[in-house]
């Protein structure tokens, strides 16, 4: 087998490569050494060892692996009959589109939870960085979950729209008998950012924003932001609709949750053959909010637990499939959604070694 | 097929978990929400998105993978020949002792190289990421070296030393038919960072050291430091030997070299039954420094060239082999080495997706 070697040291000079065929013994075909441009070089420098802000991540990077293990181990189901973990972990940077970095152009994405933590402290094999391989393959690394929404809502008759109402609102466009290459998937605009910055926590069952009163000129300007307009693929920015959006507009909560609201239908009404909606996220539980868009979409509007997926749990079961897709060496992307160039097998495989070792 | 699926979303507010059977269908098992304590969250949030430091981190995390897969490139190895890629990345941190964090004691390490990348630019299935699974297994996750010195270097009769001069030096013990456990490694004293930084960049062939005198008095007192009677398992930090300590002991080249030469015989000498001492690093290349050794040590000197392994190369030697194990399913560190409770596969795999999809 020959198999290729690559490190750069402590002393961060450049990469040291080695190619090697190994069966029997081992024997060196190649090697080579490859500096840092200057400027790379200076960067690793800026944030290796000494620095506290890296020495913070990687010490949350293992101790969130432990608390990923510990949370799964508190549902109670016996970690022996489990096969695989898909673990996401937190981002903690995400930049979809690329930016220029030390001379080329960069798009680049970050999750910690160290997956051998989860696989040491559970002995289960565990998947995790779902997000990079579809970075590397040109995409946006996101939106992921149109693929699950895909397998779980997809229709030989119906055309779906699978809408999940978290800080901001995005949709899965299933149209009837889809193909993967005929799905859509964009952010509509806020979710329950606005609402819950206007009124935090958040607005139980939406009754602050049913007592209130739209500010219909506001809702106008607002609505008149050609985002809301502009052909997808599209995504917001989450700062787009902060404090910064609250203080500035001095928007309300009835007419931010009608803002949530009209936006969505605005999306929606780009696909008129549309015949469910359905909703997940921590909106699905704004009872006056789904009234809201009851009203505004032609559309019947159902929830995911209607479909057996519970509406704050679409994202966890999503990383369940991606692992198993990626565990039977299938990809777990859709490039119509996230811009890849080609499918991708997400993620990487960390061993579970105690189950494997018998220990 | 029962796999979970865990996440902690953008909003920071706690662990998502679901297990679910994924078979012709996919049914929801068990789902539950575990929130970060308060600190984890305040710890999570001070490094998130907006942090310029986690972005160059990010960003130099997917450039690096791009000047990885160049780099093996450049060796002008046709990629279609090699099967597997084990990359060991940049390490950016290393803390192999636990510290006090967050209410917990976490050892962490973290290196940068996103293997993602690497697959996909060279169509080549990537390993990355060792040092963790051996941490995970309550290892320091260093020294990895000492398994491909055993599988290099034991024999049956022979008892020899693997002695790597890098900025710090260190030996890897192999008696005489050992087994794995057998094998003891740890940091003789400083290697070439003294010299180094009394003679920058360094000092070809040691000529400067060869002209220069031995300052007795300081070699004496340096000699005194009581890490070099100390028993092993033991590790040098690299402060230790940085700057501040060329400045507080004033002291020259010929003493360095000597100090270098003097601190790896102490550990050798407590090993009499050595017979050969293999040596390899930068240090290889000291003429001078290797002289010193002959005359100092009882056993055989020679470099791992000897062996058809290049003194500059046996760290990428090192992760092709590791990569090599993980993809057989085999551990690939050794506890006498690292301190781990058990053998661990390690590494994470990256599948390259391009050859794979036959694109």
């Amino acid at each position: 087998m020959r198999v290729a070697g690559l490190i750069s040291g402590t002393s961060v000079d450049g990469i040291d490569v080695a190619v090697v065929d190994i069966g029997e013994g081992l024997h060196v075909v190649a090697t080579s050494t490859v500096p840092y441009p200057p400027e790379v070089r200076d960067a690793i420098l800026s944030v290796s060892n000494a620095a506290t802000h890296t020495a913070t991540i990687a010490r949350l990077n293992f101790l969130l692996g432990e608390l990923f293990a510990e949370a799964l181990r508190e549902t109670g189901v016996p970690l022996e009959t489990i096969e695989l973990i898909g673990s996401h972990g937190q981002t903690i940077f995400h930049e979809g589109e690329p930016v220029e970095f030390c001379g080329r152009r960069i798009a680049s994405t970050m999750q910690i939870g160290e997956a051998a933590v989860i696989a040491e402290h559970t002995g289960i094999e565990t998947i995790s960085d779902f997000r990079p391989s579809d970075m590397a393959a040109g995409g946006k690394g996101a939106p992921l979950v149109p693929f699950l929404d895909y397998q779980l809502f997809r229709h030989p008759e119906l055309a779906r729209i699978a809408l999940n109402i978290g800080g901001i609102a995005n949709i899965t466009v299933i149209p009837a008998h889809a193909k993967p290459d005929d799905v859509v998937a964009f952010d509509t605009g806020p979710g329950n950012m606005v609402m819950d910055a206007v009124a935090p926590p958040f607005d139980r069952d939406g009754e602050r924003a049913r007592a209130g009163r739209v500010d219909a000129m506001l809702l106008e300007r607002l609505l008149a932001d050609p985002y809301y307009r502009r052909e997808p693929p599209k995504s917001c920015g989450r700062e787009q609709y902060g404090a910064e959006f609250v203080r500035q507009t001095g928007i309300d909560i009835a007419t931010a949750t009608d803002l949530t609201a009209r936006t969505i239908a605005l999306a929606v009404g780009r696909y008129p053959a549309t015949r469910e909606v359905i909703v997940s996220g921590g909106g699905a539980h704004n009872r006056y909010l789904m009234e809201r868009l009851a009203t505004l979409l032609e559309a019947r509007v159902c929830t995911s637990a209607d479909f057996g997926i519970g509406v704050d749990s679409k994202e966890a079961i999503l990383f369940a499939l991606l692992a198993y897709q990626t565990c039977h060496g299938r990809p777990g992307n859709l490039p119509s959604a996230t811009g890849a160039r080609h499918p991708a097998i997400l993620g990487k495989l960390s061993s579970g070694t105690k189950r494997k070792m018998g220990a």
